[in-house]
């Protein structure tokens, strides 16, 4: 495989996270980083330039690492760039994603480009998961999943969104009590709101009604509404603490008994200490398919229930079935 | 779609679990089963009949579930029906693997046939989940697997092939402590027989040399040699007793530090009642997707890893979306 020359949009933890791993990679080469911001400066000197310029960069670039905030960049900028270019993104607002996926679809191949979609740690590996564990003796309840202890990025970012919001970090936190219950029972499927609280940390700027901020984070749809949320208001400081340890956690779980008479359980785990960097990781990973279906012609939109699993290594077939199969 | 043709060769434990799973499956109809046995009578009056007699139904059946002992039957059987039928199988000799479905898959394309290969527990579910975690940050040691405590039928078939072997059941046992080890370490990746221990229990005819029978077992290749096997020589009644119990665990741990200094663990767990009843319900996911494949005119020979997970599932591709992305 001939190296991948790739752009990195947005240039937050997620974007900075890709930009720190991809230069460990032979098989990329990073041509530039694209913000919306003025002034940014990459970390590695890595070319910066702004987004509104990525036009000029049509021959230089194999795919984009689309890394801007999901609460409201992904999907604008998605839909933009799929007419010119090949990309990958982790857009995570779950309910919005089959709209996003189709859409992105009918452009992708009309336009002869691929994108990924949903590619990160939830949407993203966890889905995997999830979509395995059900396929398996598909007449009993589904599986369970719970996000936590950990740092939420989408959550956190979305609540910097508010105006007045200096800076914020969630925690998704899961009950132990619950957990519990799901691996013994087979049936029970509790909404993801009873499962897990959601612990804030929120700077704001002075003289600004906290009440009222705490009011709009508690309600943003999709997000916290529903959810137990606990809301704290601390100074900057911490919250820049904080923010130096993102790690997060993730269980699947699934139990059914086949035939009514064998009880199966499945489990699934991952326990990162910085989710920035495991959803490049996995992203980097993803890219690599979008690599392949570009170059054989396979153009549109995908999840990762639509990729066969070889397509996310590098490795030759024979080696893939001699150390995996 | 509409209701899928089946037969099922072989009517041993597998094969038996098939049948009753299917027959509460309203998108399947089994046809036949087919054995190389005479006598063979089907536990819920489903039509029996001999292997041999298999061409009759050409037209009849749209896949077979392929059921027969990895030992010296799927291999054999595999590459004859792949010339007119397509197929799954469980086919779990981990060194054969590759030739085995490099071969079906040049007949597969020729014929206009498709077979899903080493679909079970281990090669299968748990090959997807190594394959998955070794993708991920790919410039590290890869997972580590631990299958047990439970019974392997392949391994209990090995031993029951020996002449003078009235029957036989095998444990595999993993060591806890490196269970424990593989957890902790990053680097640590030590040989499948370093981590398991065998347990068989044989019973075996008269006055036969039971020195050169357990000399026999420990010495066979791919399934015994080199791993610490412990021989205990029981009445037939005692083996049969234990083959009512037919569970099954195993484990894959992935370990490792992003950059060298964000550790993330990957930890995927099953236990399950039954083996065989397991085994079946991953034959007839894979199913589906063979016979979705052939409908495509997508011929050959395919491992999990070849196929998009969607392709496990009824559901639709709005639903497969919706509730697991």
């Amino acid at each position: 495989m001939s190296q991948i020359n790739v752009g990195i949009i947005g240039y937050g933890n997620l974007g900075k996270a890709v930009e720190e791993i991809l230069r460990t990679r032979k098989e990329f080469k990073i041509v530039a980083i694209f913000s919306k911001r003025k002034f940014v400066k990459s970390q590695y000197e890595v070319k910066v330039d702004r987004l509104d310029n990525l036009e000029k960069y049509k021959d230089k670039i194999d795919l984009l690492f689309l890394c801007a905030g999901s609460y409201d960049g992904v999907e604008k900028i998605g839909n933009e760039i799929i007419k010119d270019y090949s990309f990958i993104d982790s857009f995570d607002t779950h309910s919005k994603l089959y709209d996003y996926i189709s859409k992105l679809d009918l452009i992708a191949k009309e336009r002869e480009t691929v994108c990924l979609n949903a590619c990160g740690w939830d949407p993203g590996i966890l889905s995997l998961v999830r979509l395995l564990f059900n396929s398996i003796s598909p007449s009993y309840f589904t599986a369970n999943c719970f996000w936590g202890s950990g740092v939420s990025q989408g959550h956190s970012q979305a609540i910097r969104q508010i105006s007045g919001v200096e800076n914020a970090i969630q925690y998704t936190i899961p009950y132990k009590a619950i957990i519990k219950k799901c691996k013994k029972l087979c049936d029970y499927t509790p909404d993801s709101t009873v499962k897990h609280k959601r612990l804030c940390f929120v700077s704001v700027s002075n003289n600004i009604d906290k009440q009222k901020i705490k009011d709009e984070i508690v309600n943003i749809p999709n997000y916290f509404k529903g959810y137990k949320t606990i809301v704290k208001f601390v100074s900057n400081k911490k919250i820049l603490d904080k923010q130096k340890k993102l790690y997060h956690k993730g269980i699947v779980i699934r139990n059914f008994e086949i035939l009514d008479k064998f009880k199966t359980q499945l489990e699934f785990r991952l326990n990162t200490k910085s989710n920035p960097h495991f959803t490049a990781e996995i992203m980097i990973m993803g890219a690599l398919a979008v690599y392949k279906l570009k170059q054989e012609n396979k153009f549109g939109a995908y999840s990762l229930f639509d990729i066969p699993l070889k397509y996310l290594t590098n490795c030759d077939y024979e080696k893939i079935i001699k150390s995996n199969l």
